[in-house]
């Protein structure tokens, strides 16, 4: 599909909210700002924040750098970077204009977790100056969200980047992605009465959230993912990984669960579809095949993107990262948080309500528990989980 | 005077607001955070502030890129950078260490003026890299101002940043700094009843803050002003801004005012006093010469450091800069800006209450005002003045 129909069909169906974001964007001016949490009423005050007092703050963070997680709010503070090259549904729009999107990310993150969420547009899309630009104003910040930055480059930059800081980085389009796709799954595989144990799963797909969701699965089941993509570079990588390149074809005969990803609309034909299939068709805003299709065809479960959304995964695994005080996040993390969201489900349905506060809390007590774990939180954790 | 002995002599005389620091930076967990101006209470305001509504917004700023400032706290958001490598008087402390700093001058533009200052730490010394990782976070904010960076990387690295981004980029401790020094001499001048018009200006010190001072009194007098350094580096540098390298037995024996920003306490020895100069004895803690002895030893005005602050300067020229979304500050901006400062000192006094929000409006309003008179103005200011 080309780019045009998406951004005209997504403003169509989209009239009445972009109606009311038209409005409250400019009387807001934007979503997020810094705010205050302490007073500077007079010079004493004054003293105590700023000069002479913040010296004493500063030195000791310079002899014990981890005291900058006492002292200033670094222990809170997440970057949401980037370069504006695969926002939503719109493509590479530029860093400048993925602003709003970034502080709806931010503001996600303080409503729904308390996390300091501080957008941070990058105005290049060479992957080394993505990488040492986000490597040299990591100390500001205890964990990295990278957003909205194109495939293959994702990939690498990720790594890269994630190499050379101590602190977590996490592409919320890959592992974020993959994670909440993983807790609908848990469901799905209860809904439709089926063990994923004994599943053969086929990804449509291997952009960042295919292959990223590939290497969940395969991590969970311990059994090669099946993959089909147009590139052959994605097959490539899939094999690095240890999935098994393949193709549309051949996952729609073979596989119980279909996960596509493909930004293709109407790919998976009504007659593709296997008695008994379990198809998440992904894309946004017209999946691969609507899920009534898929069930008429004979599908055991269908959906679509629109359930699937990233905001139940990304708040409540960075909380728990970041109050764990984690160098980086792993996989079992991300699946612990995946069967806590999974979890936190209504009776019926395959995930729960985004807005529940309740649930990303959970998310993040499964993630720092994992931490715990795993001897990688450098928070003592005392009290956390009371 | 050595690093250590400034570090421990700071720390004794902060004595009480230290303790105060130390036991308050860990209460709040720092200065600052994120909070929302808009609330994300159900589906209809998810729709709003994040996806589908979201794309709407997006979609115009990718159109028209000035409309970044409506729908998004662009047109608030000022970047304070510091790599740490000259924090107050504590030298290179690191780009973490610097934190405590950087949330104090976030703290004071949100409290007097209602910037959203955002720290952004640097961990790197290379030029090459600071000017990268600036230019390329730049479309997040519409100003920078670079504080605490070390002379002499300091210059190239300011000019280089303004140089590409089409945003405000100012390093406070040079023309901050020199403002508000400016701004002082004025009232002083009233106060030892001499026409700077007639004064032979002396520098004594030519790092960030010297250089600055220098080139700001040059475009206020129109006169060559005499700098001294043990660098001779500095001296080049003062000469092709069209200063006169000279001594400071040179400057003490010829000039009416005498500023100096050395670091180096007691380096103005009484006899070298000449009646009736005005002395302003910067370096902090301890000034080159103590206020008392230069009176005693005839000087007509004598000032040290402690009244000189720069929070008299930066939050309402950046206030002013992003109302009038400058590409640049001028030195006529900063001048005005110094005028406003000093027109708002009480009678007698050489500086006004740098906590006087009152004063900061109208530093605000000055530098805007010489905005839209040099046509640099790119909002309309309509109402801005009333």
């Amino acid at each position: 599909m080309s780019e045009g129909t998406t951004k005209e069909e997504m403003l169509k169906k989209a009239s009445k909210p972009a109606i009311e974001a038209m409005r409250l964007h400019p009387f807001y001016q934007g979503k997020i700002e810094i705010s205050l949490k302490c007073c500077v009423r007079d010079f004493n005050d004054f003293a105590i924040w700023y000069t002479p007092g913040v010296a004493k703050p500063c030195l000791e963070i310079n002899a014990n750098p981890d005291l900058a997680f006492t002292h200033t709010n670094k222990a809170n503070a997440v970057a949401v970077v980037s370069n504006g090259t695969r926002v939503l549904g719109l493509g590479d729009i530029g860093a400048q204009a993925s602003m709003p999107v970034m502080e709806g990310k931010a503001c996600l993150m303080e409503t729904l977790t308390g996390l300091s969420g501080i957008p941070i547009l990058l105005n290049t899309k060479d992957p080394d100056a993505i990488v040492e630009a986000v490597v040299n104003i990591a100390p500001t910040f205890s964990a990295i969200q990278l957003e909205d930055i194109s495939a293959p480059r994702c990939f690498d930059i990720e790594t890269r980047i994630q190499e050379r800081v101590d602190i977590p980085v996490m592409h919320d389009d890959q592992h974020g992605t993959a994670c909440v796709v993983t807790a609908a799954l848990l469901n799905i595989s209860k809904l439709a009465a089926r063990s994923l144990d004994s599943c053969r799963f086929g990804q449509i797909g291997l952009g960042a959230a295919g292959l990223a969701i590939c290497r969940m699965l395969m991590y969970f089941t311990g059994k090669p993912v099946q993959g089909a993509d147009i590139d052959t570079a994605a097959l490539d990588r899939l094999a690095k990984f240890g999935g098994a390149p393949s193709t549309l074809t051949d996952i729609m005969r073979n596989c119980d669960v279909i996960i596509a990803t493909t930004g293709a609309p109407g790919l998976i034909k009504p007659e593709m579809v296997q008695k008994g299939q379990i198809i998440l068709a992904l894309s946004n805003p017209h999946p691969e095949i609507e899920p009534e299709a898929a069930l008429a065809a004979g599908a055991a479960y269908a959906a679509d993107g629109k359930s699937v959304n990233n905001v139940l995964g990304f708040p409540g695994i960075f909380r728990g990262a970041v109050d764990a005080d984690v160098p980086r996040i792993t996989q079992d993390m991300l699946l612990a948080a995946a069967r806590a969201i999974a979890a936190a489900a209504p009776p019926g349905e395959i995930v729960p309500n985004p807005l529940d506060r309740e649930m990303h809390k959970k998310v993040a007590r499964a993630v720092a528990r994992v931490a715990l774990e795993q001897g990688l939180n450098r928070d003592d954790l005392t009290g956390y989980f009371d």
